[in-house]
């Protein structure tokens, strides 16, 4: 078993695929944690732009909550028409490019692949984050933190599906447990209180209204709020690894999430309001984040505290998991179609796009260096991705029922129309009220995506049309080759070239590099050693031609000796001879001068069609008898 | 002109090489920057370890002094004798390996090999501190300042011989200029006063004497003012570099520097005495250098005392380049012995020993960055690899005395058996002084050198013996290989690939690896396009052998077809022809699989003599129908 096992698990056949196809209960973690991570920011998202009405704002979390409840439901309704037209999987991307066309196609695409991206350096970036503001000594280390946990995420993720959710079952279902279990428990103490309970601990003092209530001021908060959907579209994009049926298995993994999603929303809007918890100013004094309150409100910071807020930490953290299970296969699709790199659709030891892998953990890796880790900034951007990608999906679905028509079709066509509308509105509403925060990074980088996506495509392309042959075999002219060998000096290493080089051509000529002193007698040796013995045996003699180098360059005589036998010879086909010593030990390669492998690339880069480089390795190994005679010196 | 003419100037001939040969006037700063600029450090080194006698240990610097210079002038006639018997250069590595046989002449390289390092490390930590003491605020970017004069020492060395004396020339006859102005000047001021002259600024007030003189006390001064000697040795390695008469213009080079190194030395002990002035604790506050007081004393803190305190800033920074003229050729020396890889004995574009440049600044560099920029603790260990050359050079003196005879060689071997003598005591005395203070380094150090050169030699005549070949051209099996071609798909870069098979053999098979639906297609276009065009053409038909991969590699299923062939073969040569899309702009091949790459490495790796890999380049270029048709996705 090699470190490579050890690390990442022994290669999977592809028979074995079927195994790693998973349910309901792994695909929670696996697909939904991003969309239910995002229960922890986003009602203290829209809670804190409610900050200056006081009060008297609280209130409104929940009319506002249950707007983005509508929205959830909306977006749900139509991701199970998704997985239903669309077994294969694929998301947005897919049913944007199939009903769309390619550019819109393109706009979801590189809306996904940013959405991702971001979430999975602000996923790990805000877990610890949070870990940082509970052990603040640990501050020093948030870029170490941040990038241990993106190469133990990345390495999960390479080791396999099924696996991956294994690691994310325990933080996830805690999580889900203890949230749920927070909103029974003040649910029942509300209700036994009539309405108004008292807090275990009490919220901070709220500052009195500095605003006076204004629709903007609700369509923003709204718009934060809004976070609460990013990750909504990874089951749709992931069907093909749900257990068989797969489409009614991802769609009922799809209803479990959006359940427990709005329970929690609900749960959370219905809380603030009974305990009146409103939010804290960020990044001042005083900060203490919504659910943490709530938490201390309804059971006092006893071990249930702090097993929620651990769970908290880890499932942001782990949030960027999510991406990791779907970037790599939203990357597939794309490369299928020749607008990502080939690379990225090949699946890997362990059944998984590795490649996808590499590229998410690179690009996350980038974010949080260029970040120090500290990606605050770039959670305002991180819904425009997410609502773009809604908005071309549904719009798709649209025009997918108006295509497939039949029974039910208009029924369809509604659904799908009120979703692309009112995610359609939203994006405006976010791109509109985000747009200094940083949403213009998002506008700049989304197109310039799309532009190198179709400049890879159109690179396949002429890469196809330029090699595609409709002719047969050429068997015009099988003239074999001039053959060119450069000689240092007569060896083993050069006379096993020289003989490859007559079994595959009687045209062979040597070429040498004045070097001082060696090189005349190179030239008397060569006549008795190669000429004479090549004359005997009825061969055509080949030739040492000696050439100069007044700047003691040794590769660029012999290119150019090649480059102008190639010109002598315009019908002819060149082959350069290279040998090479090849050392068992790769040290042992520090003695020796490279030239041969300069060479090669050289003639690679300078040459063209009729020139081929052989290169003639001649091995280092086992001459007990030299290595006796070496030790004497 | 390209960059590297920019950076390092155009490539010189051969034939130049006269022309960049040097005279006194250049070779003074080139060869003897690093022994003028001990006169800096030397004294100040005696008279730190005299602080405890007091005011009483001052006066004991003229005698310290005087025994410094004898021991000096010893080994400046030694080295006279040397640059003579040895006018092609080479120094003590030469002298010690030519006349006292391997083993001692390793010794002597090691040793000066190290010493070449920690001049350059030590010169350059050693300005760069001295810099900040004068400005603090750049304190903490120490080790930044460090290698950037690394590097522009480098680059200046690099450009060759004749220009770095250039840059070099000014600081060096500066600092000159200055020390011999101060030494004159204060004794003129001296004499007047009648050997008791009244300083212009009062040296710092002593403490009194806290120890008794003793003989150890002595020693250990005068081992410490013993690193005024450090450099000599350099001029006699360099002799090649020097306008003819090569050795004349070089003992001449030695005399001038050694006479301004004589007068500093005797000039700062006189003055010392004369006002007074003794060294103050290093490190501590209130420190300040003898220099310092002693130019503050003559001349007062005016322009002089700026301009003289720059040069020598200068001077130690710069001395680091002494070790940059002569470690490369001294490493070439023993390179062209077998003892160093063979590229630290060809010159580059300017006719410098590129190698051994790039080895000394790497070598420098990890020093710089493991030290921190601050090797301090180096100084004291750093004399040790000097005196060790010394006494072993002058010791081969002696040999060479003997063995060439004649008149005058009994003076001769006198001389050189005393410098002998008294540079093998100083470097007892200097190793049992030091060794807790970081001798005992170097004493590792070295061996472990002598060491790896042994290993090296060795491994050099290893390879020699496997590859010696005596035999004539052997003819007797000419049989063509057994061609395997690799094949994805068919496309004008296999179709190229197959007719170059053809021509060099009728035996060609081609493998392809199972990848799904694709194969059968290409099984069935195969019989058309290859097999039948060739039966037609009265050739061998080429089968196309499919092999599977269940883990979907695609390089180890051809690799596994490739050795199982050459097991069913054990008389004939197999060929592998790798076709290889090359593209002409690199960030193009970001968008292509390497498995040719791979593929050819793990042929290399794991192959042997009987195959040979064969390159078949098919270069994308200019097909302007292709490129036109590729524009409409």
């Amino acid at each position: 078993m090699g470190w490579m096992d050890v690390l990442f698990g022994r290669p999977l056949a592809t028979e074995e695929e079927k195994a790693e196809r998973i349910g309901p209960i792994r695909g929670v973690p696996i697909f939904g944690l991003d969309a239910l991570s995002s229960a922890a920011y986003g009602p203290e998202a829209a809670l804190t732009l409610l900050i200056p009405l006081g009060m008297a704002g609280v209130a409104y979390i929940v009319p506002i909550s249950l707007s983005i409840i509508v929205l959830l439901g909306i977006v749900y309704f139509s991701y199970r028409q998704t997985i239903e037209a669309y077994p294969m999987g694929g998301g947005s991307y897919t049913v944007a490019s199939e009903n769309l066309g390619v550019w819109p196609g393109l706009l979801a695409a590189a809306s996904l692949m940013v959405d991702y991206i971001l979430t999975a350096a602000v996923g790990i970036s805000a877990g610890v984050g949070a870990l940082i503001s509970a052990v603040p000594s640990l501050e020093k280390h948030t870029l170490l933190l941040c990038l241990a946990i993106l190469v133990i995420v990345t390495l999960v993720n390479l080791r396999g599906v099924s696996e991956a959710g294994g690691v994310f079952m325990v933080p996830t279902y805690l999580f889900i447990f203890c949230l749920l279990g927070l909103i029974v428990l003040g649910a029942v103490k509300a209700l036994l209180a009539g309405g108004h309970p008292v807090p275990v601990v009490a919220p901070p003092h709220l500052v009195g209204a500095t605003a006076t209530l204004s629709l903007w001021l609700l369509l923003r908060a709204f718009a934060s709020g809004c976070t609460a959907l990013t990750g909504v579209e990874a089951v749709s994009n992931g069907v093909m690894a749900f257990r068989e049926p797969a489409p009614v298995t991802a769609r009922f993994t799809l209803t479990l999430v959006i359940a427990i999603l709005v329970a929690m929303l609900l749960g959370v809007a219905f809380l603030s309001k009974a305990y009146g918890i409103a939010a804290t100013a960020p990044g001042e004094q005083g900060y203490q984040s919504v659910l943490s309150q709530l938490l201390a409100a309804v059971t006092g910071t006893g071990v249930f505290y702090w097993l929620s807020i651990g769970s908290i930490l880890a499932v942001l953290a782990l949030s960027a998991n999510t991406a990791f299970a779907d970037f790599p296969r939203l990357a597939r699709a794309i490369a299928q179609h020749g607008f990502l790199p080939h690379g990225l659709a090949m699946r890997g030891r362990r059944l998984v796009y590795t490649q996808g892998i590499y590229a998410l953990a690179f690009a996350t890796g980038a974010l949080l260096i260029l970040f120090g880790g500290v990606t605050d900034n770039l959670i305002p951007l991180y819904a425009v991705g997410a609502f773009g990608a809604f908005t071309l999906s549904q719009a798709g679905m649209v025009m997918h029922w108006r295509r497939v028509g039949g029974p039910g079709s208009k029924k369809s066509m509604f659904i799908n129309g009120l979703g692309a509308i009112a995610t359609g509105i939203t994006l405006l509403v976010v791109l509109v009220a985000k747009f200094t925060e940083g949403a213009w990074i998002t506008v700049i980088l989304i197109p310039s995506l799309i532009l190198m996506m179709r400049m890879v495509r159109r690179h396949y392309n002429y890469v196809a049309l330029a090699t595609y042959d409709a002719t047969r075999l050429n068997t015009s002219d099988l003239t074999p080759p001039l053959v060119v060998v450069a000689i240092d000096r007569w060896s083993r290493i050069t006379h096993r070239a020289m003989c490859f080089a007559l079994t595959i051509s009687p045209d062979v000529t040597a070429v040498h590099v004045d070097d001082g002193p060696g090189s005349d007698a190179l030239v008397t040796q060569w006549r008795e050693v190669v000429e004479e013995p090549a004359r005997q045996a009825g061969l055509k003699p080949p030739p040492l031609a000696v050439v100069t180098s007044p700047y003691r360059f040794v590769i660029r005589p012999v290119l150019e000796f090649v480059l102008e036998m190639e010109k002598a010879h315009p019908q002819r086909l060149i082959a350069v001879l290279v040998p090479e010593l090849v050392e068992r030990r790769w040290y042992y390669n520090l003695l020796h001068n490279h030239r041969s492998t300069v060479l090669k690339a050289l003639l690679l880069f300078q040459g063209d069609q009729r020139i081929t480089v052989i290169n003639i390795p001649w091995y280092l190994s086992g001459d007990p008898t030299a290595s006796r005679r070496a030790g004497r010196l």
